[in-house]
């Protein structure tokens, strides 16, 4: 009951936002861009506005995927970060790596940012924004962050936990959007979708 | 890796529940309680602490269950009402009252309590807590409500929306729990799991 105007690509092979897009019945085909891997992880400090910095690797996927696309779509690219203080927390590099990060955010609020870049092509059209939610962590015992890690669910998330998985356990709370936790920011996407006409509800 | 020193039993049919509980790898088997459906839709005026209200429900669901099980178990009830001010919004009766429902939610915010009630068979010890999550909808025009309900979604949930479906598309910021707005909230059910030695972590 989403109808869709124009193809929509999805630049993520992530299962969790295919699953968000499919939770609402969009319609999308999906193809990873290759900018995805290479980023990660990230540990570098950040100066000036996360905000920005994510919305350029969302761009930075957005175009890549749109330069081998022919034809008329639009490409809807995302990344997410994790940021405690000044510093970007990656993906894990490791089980030492995530067992470091996760030390890092236990007991303490961090925020999550995530960077969207909706592309049209050919017209080269984009829009970009970011939104950022606060997420406190319980304290976690080294005994149950060995666990989580064993689990194997932080391996392939930027600050080693997941929310919508097993990481649900040790969120104490979140102030803001859900789903940009989970990596795409559903009611500023949906609303975006709109303004662009590239979807029509009813 | 969590390991059950007793057999645990939710008594709810919820597969939102379920999945919750299936995320985190706790192995449990579910027993719908009577009380669940005669309790709904509810749309009375709360005198007192909501919290207080969704734990009687919770212990009401509990006790049943208790009631027809035999040997030692634990079982896990829960009860999520949707709080408006001094009203509490129960599921939708039907496709009307579900359009009155959002409207009411439409661009304010709510509390969504759910109350947790385990017990403890035979010695009945109980165990119970709530959990008060505030969620902000985004302003609702009538064409996507009506939208929204002709998607089946709204139907069975109370306040006639779904945080982890097609409903994330209108929550525009939460502040507390997640997995409680979901039905369950984990982190302190877990908690409460370890301290009665249900469970074991690692």
């Amino acid at each position: 009951m989403i109808k869709n105007t124009i193809k929509i690509i999805l630049a993520s092979a992530s299962s969790r936002r295919m699953t968000l897009l499919q939770g609402i019945g969009l319609k999308f085909t999906s193809r990873e861009s290759l900018v995805e891997e290479t980023m990660q992880p990230l540990s570098t400090c950040v100066h000036g506005q996360p905000g920005a910095h994510a919305v350029s690797l969302a761009r930075m996927k957005a175009d890549d995927v749109g330069r081998r696309e022919k034809g008329r779509a639009l490409i809807i690219a995302a990344d997410t970060i994790v940021v405690m203080g000044n510093r970007i927390i990656g993906k894990p590099s490791g089980r030492k790596d995530a067992e470091k990060i996760l030390g890092l955010l236990s007991g303490k609020t961090h925020r999550v940012v995530t960077g969207v870049c909706i592309l049209k092509i050919p017209e080269h059209v984009r829009v970009t924004f970011s939104v950022t939610t606060e997420v406190t962590m319980l304290r976690m015992p080294d005994r149950d962050i060995r666990w989580y890690i064993k689990t194997g669910e932080p391996m392939d998330k930027a600050g080693a936990y997941g929310i919508q998985g097993i990481g649900g356990v040790f969120i104490k709370k979140i102030h803001g959007s859900y789903t940009n936790v989970v990596g795409l920011p559903l009611p500023e996407l949906i609303e975006a979708l709109k303004r662009l006409k590239a979807i029509e509800i009813g």
